[in-house]
């Protein structure tokens, strides 16, 4: 067989061959724009040659620090085409964690959205290897700025060949992209993708049995484009011509509600807290979501009670999926067997709110001290995972071995797997509980407290006690409405029927809000590190 | 990332642990078996050990000869999950035909369906290779034969081990699977698939876009296993965890149309001439065949009036498909773009009569003397083809340079491309009739001719002439009921509406049959010895 190698220029390619009336709807900070593959292809030619005569060569990392609009898309492949690597840097890090990556990285070229101009400006004079800025905006003209070389995207792109190629001769295990995830402790740890692995994820998600992205999807994605490849949705639509919605900077629940209605998205992915908010927003203004075939939440499990008002209020399927940086990220969905067609839409919902079942090219275990756990949906294990979209180390950093042992990627997530095999993430192995030498899940609670009409958002986690060496404790978000009328006291008497005694948490103590990551997800630490000694003084 | 390869292993694993309860339903020469997949595995593992025990290494081919059950299924994978080649032998080929291809892949094992075991004796002699026969059968008993040494298939399982593991560590450029093609002179040409091909090829078949194989189909694979992979389906749909359907010995239009019927099946995939086959028998039994959401015919054009009948009175999508034994072989589907939703029959049947738009990750170009044809839909060229599962030789043989050039392979299909970029074949280079200078299509003619109610089947060839150097000659076989009831004439003047008068044949001869290749395709080079000399005595 031939040896041709499995690049990113094969999707735009084909975009540009096959589909170049099709388009990308780019919400920008001036409006929305509509352009079609053939014009994008034709900027990201230009984009590539114009990189290039600013230094970019084979192997360079260039960073983009921006949201979800067409000028991203358009990096995401001019980047990777030339035989570079496009670092997506998280809009979200600390000044301090930005400077580290984009030096870890060492990057060569930044493109930054206007509205981050200053968060960059900041930080200048501690990144060592950056030699040019580019700013991407609607306007030709640069903006004030310190930032110095500096251009703008617009009118390098002028400068550029529009019929510039792209290499065909990579190397497919070459480097196209790199992001960099949080670490317990210490800096971010940056995980780079081949193009051999984005081409084989992105073209699991265009099966029918996974996301079943297609030519006449019109997929919006909400995942920021500066994590984890957006989930690969931008690839995967890019390939196979569905027309896409980039929903651009600082969105609202609203605005994506407005999104959905005008231009009928089909499909979106998006973290959990991002439907909770749509929810929301639904309940007080009836946008029409019915052209949506699919909303996919992952990032954090989605609780039950939301998957049920998109299930059952707007007959919208709410698949649950996983995955973490260091997988591209793609590792599972909670699609349904067809043997589950009969079911109710309790047993359906429970379905869909589980981890799910690996996606064809992935394998997965869950093993603990004694091997593979059973498939009994009991007993837990650490989930680890194998494939050609999986990383195999971090990029130059020690860390490595924490995770990468023996050919498996060790996600330090805690599971079970039912009889059917399907996933449950029931923790983090450093959100488990352990109350007097049994293990208490977190998530299952925290699950469980969101399923409480008055609970707007619920963690739990793992507090310090004397006597039983860690227990539960509860941190509770009501919704608006129900502020005041509900006690902790009632929220554990509504546990205590769902759970053994000893799983209810001590104590339940409610917020404005939960702390939460970059990308939306709880974060679990800052919540243990400020209630650390919140049970210190009980007997 | 990881360097995980890509191998078959993959597809079989993934259906015995996610799918164990999903089943094959195999028609054997005693009846049908549902078979499930659990069982299934077991079972290729057993083979797998049992033919390692004959003497299988890494490495090795073992033969097949044997029509479409779950025995041959086992084969497709015990045999290279363990590194050794499967070939898949035509039982179709002329006795000399077949012993060249046995000597030249260099069998060391056989494994023949108890039916064909007469086959295989009358040539066993002249096998320089072949160390091992096992006889395919229902039954443990060997059958009476000459052959030496031979084993029973279930006998030697019964002996192998159910839990004999699939080798992981193979490289995924490392041939899987081998299938030999006629040519238009000399023996057969050998073409060998790599795991890496037939995985790539597989997961293109399960794209929403493509064939959109998936879990919940019911598959039936008309396309005989002993020709290219069986168009790939019997992988993709053990992958995705779908219910096969295999039609077994000897079956007809109508055993098709009873197993549609009876195991609601929801896909299938075979020759223009099977189709033409079951619409005959739909038309006097009414088999309901309301479960199919698609038909694949390929390997030869679809006459329009065949798509019509399926799509409009049976209201079956029926989609043309393109390739060729070097191309695994799928590389492009009349699929329709979403632009095309407001299409009228007429419309929307022209496209599902073309050869379609390349799978994700194929490349095609048709060219001609000047590069790239335009794509005007008028301006003819050969159609080159590109990728990850295209062969880049024949195996072991002198003539791989005809086909194979530039990185590309050659068809030697004649092609034209619409405005969409749908490619349209209209002749093969060397059925191309090349009229006083000017070229005629042969396989638009015949389109048009089978478009006419009275015509079953008909060919078109180019035969020498003494005044034009060649002109078109039509061969037709009648519907039954038309025998004696038209004319050529008639079929001239009918012609004579479409066509301009030069490319209307100046005879068409009236058959009771058109001579068929191994695979149902029609023999015009049969056509075309046998009438040469037609036109020899006009002025």
């Amino acid at each position: 067989m031939m040896k041709t190698p499995l690049l990113l220029s094969s999707m735009i390619e084909r975009a540009e061959r096959y589909f170049p009336e099709k388009y990308v709807i780019s919400r920008t900070h001036t409006g929305i724009q509509r352009i079609p593959y053939r014009e994008i292809a034709k900027r990201t030619r230009r984009l590539a040659s114009a990189l290039e005569k600013l230094g970019m060569k084979k192997g360079d990392r260039v960073g983009t620090f921006a949201w979800n609009h067409h000028r991203h898309l358009e990096a995401y492949f001019a980047v990777p085409c030339r035989g570079a690597v496009l670092h997506m840097v998280n809009i979200r890090l600390s000044e301090d964690h930005l400077t580290h990556v984009i030096n870890h990285a060492e990057d060569k070229i930044l493109l930054i959205d206007v509205d981050l101009v200053p968060v960059i400006e900041k930080i200048r004079d501690r990144l060592k290897t950056v030699e040019h800025f580019i700013i991407m905006s609607d306007e030709k003209a640069i903006p004030e700025t310190t930032l110095f070389p500096v251009s703008s995207y617009e009118a390098i792109l002028e400068e550029g060949d529009e019929r510039y190629p792209f290499l065909h001769d990579l190397d497919e295990h070459a480097p196209a992209a790199m992001c960099y995830t949080s670490a317990t402790t210490g800096y971010p740890k940056g995980v780079v993708y081949s193009h051999r692995g984005l081409y084989l994820h992105s073209m699991a998600l265009g099966l029918s049995d996974q996301l079943s992205v297609q030519e006449r999807d019109i997929a919006m994605t909400v995942v920021p484009m500066f994590h984890v490849n957006a989930w690969g949705l931008p690839y995967a639509a890019t390939w196979f011509g569905a027309t896409q919605v980039l929903p651009g900077p600082s969105f609202t629940p609203e605005i994506l509600a407005q999104l959905i209605e005008k231009e009928k998205v089909t499909m979106t992915a998006g973290v959990p807290t991002i439907w909770i908010g749509m929810l929301k927003v639904l309940q007080e203004k009836p946008y029409d979501i019915s052209s949506l075939r699919l909303i996919v939440s992952g990032g954090a499990a989605s609780p039950k009670g939301l998957i049920r008002a998109y299930e059952e209020t707007y007959k919208v399927p709410f698949m649950t999926g996983y995955g973490m940086t260091e997988t591209t990220p793609v590792v599972s969905l909670a699609t349904l067997k067809s043997s589950m067609d009969h079911f109710t839409v309790d047993e359906m919902v429970d379905v869909r709110g589980k981890t799910g079942l690996p996606v064809p090219g992935v394998e997965v275990k869950v093993v603990n001290e004694n091997g593979e756990v059973p498939w009994d949906g009991k007993t837990m294990g650490e989930l680890i995972v194998r494939g050609p979209w999986i990383a195999d180390e971090y990029y130059n950093d020690e860390r490595t071995q924490e995770a990468f042992r023996d050919g498996w990627l060790y996600t330090g997530d805690i599971a079970v797997v039912d009889q059917e095999g399907y996933l449950k993430i029931t923790d983090r192995t450093k959100d488990l509980i352990k109350s007097g030498g049994e293990w208490i899940s977190s998530v299952e609670l925290e699950n469980a407290l969101m399923s409480h009409e008055a609970v707007f958002e619920a963690a739990v986690i793992a507090v310090p006690h004397p006597k039983w060496q860690e227990r539960p404790l509860g941190c509770v978000v009501l919704k608006s409405e129900y502020e005041n009328k509900i006690t902790a006291a009632e929220l554990k008497d509504y546990l205590k029927t769902q759970f053994a005694s000893w799983w209810v948490p001590d104590d339940i103590l409610f917020m404005k809000e939960i702390p939460k990551t970059s990308v939306g997800k709880f974060l679990k630490r800052a919540l243990r590190e400020q209630l650390q000694d919140h049970y210190a003084g009980v007997q």
